[in-house]
């Protein structure tokens, strides 16, 4: 069957609608037909209420079915309407499985465009005002699952620390066995790790601890999306002593309010 | 002098300026003053007509003392007005300078808070619709820049490969150099390498290269700042036969139009 439409990869950001860019605002206000994935918020329907809005998310990993068919309806959908949107949570090229439906769309001969997005370790770093990369101590950013699709933790055989700041996405139900596991690959038991839970949204919540401590945190994410930061990025930013004039410009908590559970 | 206002950082993303989230836009709607730099679109002067618009920016590297003063006059016009914003291109938390500029806020009582951003990583990901994490092969992705404050090419004394999807900001002038680089790092010669330089504007330019040759790539995009994508994330989605009826489904170009320049 020829196709007669084309598909947009959207990234809807971490969360909250206004996370959205423009461009991605501007391309689900044409979408006839929209499939989103659960974590995306229901505001974001506002921006398309013209469109068919069909639901394919699940929380953590699909299988391999779900992915399948959500495939094959963007395949459906794509031969019947001319604007298909498929809105994916966070950027669709991280994490996100956008190989295995562009390859799907490339088969049935469908054209596509990928909108980005923020994905969540950024909005994690906007949210508690800590900088993924640091003057010095913080030169690299890896991004990586702390999880299997069976929900247990990645086995890595070469046990090392890949940059100066690592971002788990999906660890939320391993945090004892990352903790574990980071501190194998040589990560001191004291290093700074910041815990973030609806990144972006206006109930995220965000705490500290010592690596060797992170299984604690598990009970305040717990059902919680979450992101695990860890190194020189989940530092909170140091104080510095003002340029001038102390006594006029008292040491004032720049981002505190983001620190903690707004 | 007590402040009066607060600063609010919007990463713009890329570059277009319709790739600027939703939020960013609306903060920037309320500026009084804006401090942007060189590399944003001109065009998001539209998004904020009614506010002072001064440019700190330079390419590449700020040396400290441009820090400093861009530091100063963040605090300077926050104790004058109440509505501050600081504009930086991709995401102000990587590779973003966020933490001095948090620093110098906070050391003068400045409230702030911070509007995440498409970083360029991402934005070159969507362009050529190559997933940064692909399945099986690229479980993990690495950030980093290539070249110091000075302009030379980072030493990296423990040379290992950081993850399966590597990419590089600003190394556009040091490309050879980055090839050599990685290759030491084990990289095997014909690792696949992706440069994609102005990701988001509409006139991108990508290129593929083996990483042996990627010295090759750098009179094409001289000039213009590029993003250097190596390994798992760089390849082109492999076609894959459709699932059905192949007569009446050919194998077509799902994304080949991104994945020249346009």
């Amino acid at each position: 069957m020829k196709p007669l439409g084309r598909v947009v990869f959207i990234g809807a950001g971490p969360g909250a609608a206004d996370l959205i860019t423009v461009r991605g605002a501007r391309r689900l206000a044409q979408a006839e037909v929209v499939l989103f994935d659960a974590l995306t918020d229901p505001a974001l329907r506002e921006l398309a209420p013209q469109a068919t809005w069909i639901d394919v998310g699940k929380r953590g990993f699909c299988d391999s079915t779900g992915q399948a068919t959500i495939d094959a309806m963007l395949v459906h959908w794509a031969q019947r309407v001319q604007h298909v949107v498929r809105l994916k949570g966070g950027d669709p090229s991280v994490f996100g499985r956008l190989e295995e439906e562009l390859q799907a769309l490339a088969a049935a001969g469908v054209a596509c465009e990928v909108v980005p997005g923020v994905t969540a370790a950024i909005a994690a770093a906007a949210d508690t005002q800590r900088p993924l990369t640091r003057r010095g101590s913080g030169r690299s950013v890896s991004l990586s699952t702390a999880m299997t699709r069976s929900g247990s933790l990645h086995a890595n055989p070469q046990a090392s620390r890949r940059a100066d700041t690592e971002v788990f996405y999906m660890a939320g139900r391993q945090l004892a066995a990352l903790g574990r596991s980071l501190q194998a690959a040589g990560w001191p038991p004291d290093t700074a790790v910041c815990v973030v839970s609806r990144a972006g949204w206006p109930d995220r919540l965000s705490s500290d601890h010592p690596l060797a401590e992170l299984g604690g945190a598990a009970l305040l994410h717990a059902g919680r999306p979450a992101v695990v930061t860890v190194g020189a990025g989940a530092h909170a930013v140091a104080r510095v002593a003002p340029p001038t004039s102390p006594a006029q410009a008292p040491l004032s908590p720049c981002g505190e309010r983001a620190l903690s559970a707004s």
